[in-house]
């Protein structure tokens, strides 16, 4: 027993070669009226969504993110952390803003950011478009802060590209239900080392099937190369996310 | 112009209420897949799912997330962040596992448990369930950790009570588009006063009218609310979320 819904939802692939056409103004309204609709935590909507279609951010957006494909997207939304909205009513209000500033309340806006970006991205791909979800905004928040006019308590997450997708990669191979969904009790067991061999060697098959890419992989060179990243690397994150007033306590 | 998908994302009502009916292991399943099926960042797969069957632990969650509802619920979800399974297969491999620890990868776990949530949650709202994504598992994370046997590098982020819905709430008006949606720079400009007194009116007709519950409420008011909550409510977060190993770079 399936549904179109689950047929699309098992079906997502990441695009990011897009045919060189915009998104109209009533898919953006869409999109973000997708995202709005999503749950959020306590139902205090602690995000915002920036639709950036000047091409001189994009390019720097595309820079920071190391990204170039992005350009070619129909559109492009950066999702923002937004605890200011709600400073704004408790100025208002006299309130003692003191939980705003707290680790709770930055996890809260991180899944309200998280979860409507995936809104996003389901309601694209049932309007025939496509795209992928950008961590990559994180490689140099302070000047995605400052390109996009972010006051305190707001912190830019993710970034969505979306457009007509100009291609269909094959879908990728995902960790075996035994490694990755328990019952009552976390147990990645014994099983783990058999299991990700077995996924290692899809994952291999995958690569070598794919029309666009030619590289061997596996799973576990993937996580290990990774993990070869400098220790450098978004090292100040967390200090960034501080100097916003987020996760003080 | 408009579509299943989207017209399914756009009615999205949390639901508490449960008719006395458990989902099958097919229907849990589906939805497993269909989170599975969610973008991950860098796929590399940085969360798992704990499904809570045993009526024992299901009491325990039901008495830290003060929801005893969920007791009726047709399944229970744990979404839990992961980087434990990359430092086995770090360990495996003779790679520095310090990436794992960074606040980076902790924002990763967070995004891929919040996107694979939503898609779990529009999976099951289009097989004709419905649910309530639950935050409150974060009231006692060091007993969620007990009870779920979770190793370090892991966390419980999220819950998800899903089952077959008994009644059907009014949909909740969203924060107005201007107060939300920005073009190229944040910009909560001197509309947002008259905005939100208007939408603060679309609030307390939602409640008047909703035929549960009665009591007069505002978005101000219930943001106000909020910030009245004690300094002391999870103020150990950050130092759990720490003595699991995240967020310590």
């Amino acid at each position: 027993m399936t549904n179109s819904i689950l047929e699309q939802l098992t079906h997502h692939r990441s695009i990011r070669h897009f045919e060189n056409k915009s998104l109209s103004s009533e898919q953006v309204a869409q999109l973000v009226d997708a995202a709005q609709h999503a749950s959020t935590s306590t139902f205090s909507q602690q995000y915002s969504i920036i639709s950036v279609t000047d091409p001189e951010t994009l390019k720097q957006i595309a820079k920071i993110t190391g990204h170039g494909w992005m350009l070619n997207a129909g559109h492009y939304f950066v999702m923002i952390a937004d605890q200011y909205r709600n400073l704004k009513i408790a100025q208002q209000n006299d309130a003692d803003a003191y939980i705003l500033h707290t680790t709770d309340k930055f996890l809260a806006s991180t899944f309200d950011v998280a979860i409507a970006t995936e809104n996003i991205m389901v309601a694209a791909e049932s309007m025939g478009l496509g795209g992928t979800i950008m961590g990559s905004v994180l490689n140099d928040p302070r000047k995605m802060i400052e390109l996009l006019d972010l006051p305190e308590l707001t912190f830019p997450l993710l970034g969505i590209a979306l457009g007509y997708p100009k291609d269909k990669p094959e879908l990728k191979p995902r960790l075996p239900k035994s490694a990755f969904h328990f019952s009552n009790h976390y147990n990645l067991g014994g099983n783990f080392q058999p299991e990700l061999l077995q996924y290692d060697q899809l994952v291999s098959e995958y690569y070598k099937e794919r029309s666009t890419n030619d590289r061997t992989e596996t799973f576990t060179h993937h996580i290990v190369s990774e993990l070869s990243r400098g220790h450098d690397v978004r090292s100040d994150l967390f200090a960034i996310i501080r100097e916003q007033g987020l996760m003080l306590h």
